[in-house]
């Protein structure tokens, strides 16, 4: 015996989400269901809204309904710096941590050629156009330190010496917090071939 | 800075879901509209159809749309058992786990007079009419071992014994494969307690 299709169709249906397997489904469609009704209406509307009016800032590419997005539009942040990252989420992730007020240029991913991920994807087109403003002097490269990230970090430096605009890419090494007993190897060889004169941080 | 106002609301809208906190909902928003479009439109018509269609089965209570659920409305099951449980995934734990071909009955909670949950928001008026049918010889309640639980079982039986019925309930003791050194006290004493003669099982 199983569910009724319509339950079974939403339990389904809810597994589209990242990290929601059958059980995880099944959890929520009965929460939903049972004790959060009108949450789970909210939900609906909201996602069909999302889907129907969200699309890419025409200047960033990072996800707004307007023309442009809520930084690309903000008054007074600093033109001569642009800090090119893969996601949305990691816009918000460097906003929120550090006290950056320049722009920004989402890739929505990175370079994989196996995956039939190549410059067009990724608004490469759109980068370049908008290093030719001559307006940008620093590209800051903030791709995640993954193979792909590091593909991608080294055609944006290429790009960037082409307009002879400085690049420069976030460090990596040992997290605050971190022991370095604990750390693998290659953030370890990472932060000590990264590291800096002390006077430095006077 | 913050998201634009319709991402900002489907996040804040998934957050509706157990389990789902600012991050996840953060993550699962940024998946569903960068690379599942068309699964967030799905989710969001599954959604609005479950809100308005699936009620309760008149007979169980079990979640369905129809005047019957899958397993009300199947033929051929025994009319003489009656399992009683909390929520509809216990209905499906105890269906696919076991091979009982009885009827269930749903309570959707158990007893909590604190949170204002009695006899009545559980549906025992109808339950109370099933076992007055005279079909049902053995209920069987299967409600969860704990405080609530285990009150709402005491509550239960009365009702059975009330109508000469006899009552039975699920065993609770050491799980399979569990380890006696590793149980808690509180299993391991109802495992002691509710311990079998061998042959038995022969």
């Amino acid at each position: 015996m199983s569910y009724s299709p319509l339950l079974l169709r939403l339990i389904e249906t809810l597994r589209c989400m990242p990290g929601v397997g059958r059980k995880s489904a099944q959890r929520i469609a009965f929460h939903l269901l049972e004790r959060d009704r009108g949450g789970a209406g909210e939900l609906s509307k909201a996602l069909a809204d999302a889907v129907a009016g969200i699309g890419q800032c025409s200047r960033c590419r990072m996800l707004t309904e307007h023309e442009l997005c809520t930084i690309c539009s903000a008054p007074g942040r600093d033109e001569s710096q642009l800090c090119v990252v893969e996601s949305p989420a990691d816009v918000m992730a460097v906003e929120d941590a550090t006290g950056y007020r320049g722009f920004y240029f989402v890739l929505m991913g990175h370079l994989s050629p196996l995956d039939g991920i190549g410059p067009g994807e990724l608004g490469i087109e759109l980068l370049d156009e908008r290093l030719g403003e001559g307006k940008v002097r620093e590209l800051i490269i903030a791709t995640n330190p993954t193979v792909e990230g590091d593909a991608t970090a080294h055609f944006l430096s290429n790009l960037a010496g082409k307009h002879d605009i400085e690049a420069s890419r976030i460090a990596h090494g040992v997290p605050l917090g971190g022991e370095l007993e604990y750390v693998d190897g290659g953030t370890l060889s990472h932060a000590f071939f990264g590291r800096r004169v002390v006077d430095l941080y006077c």
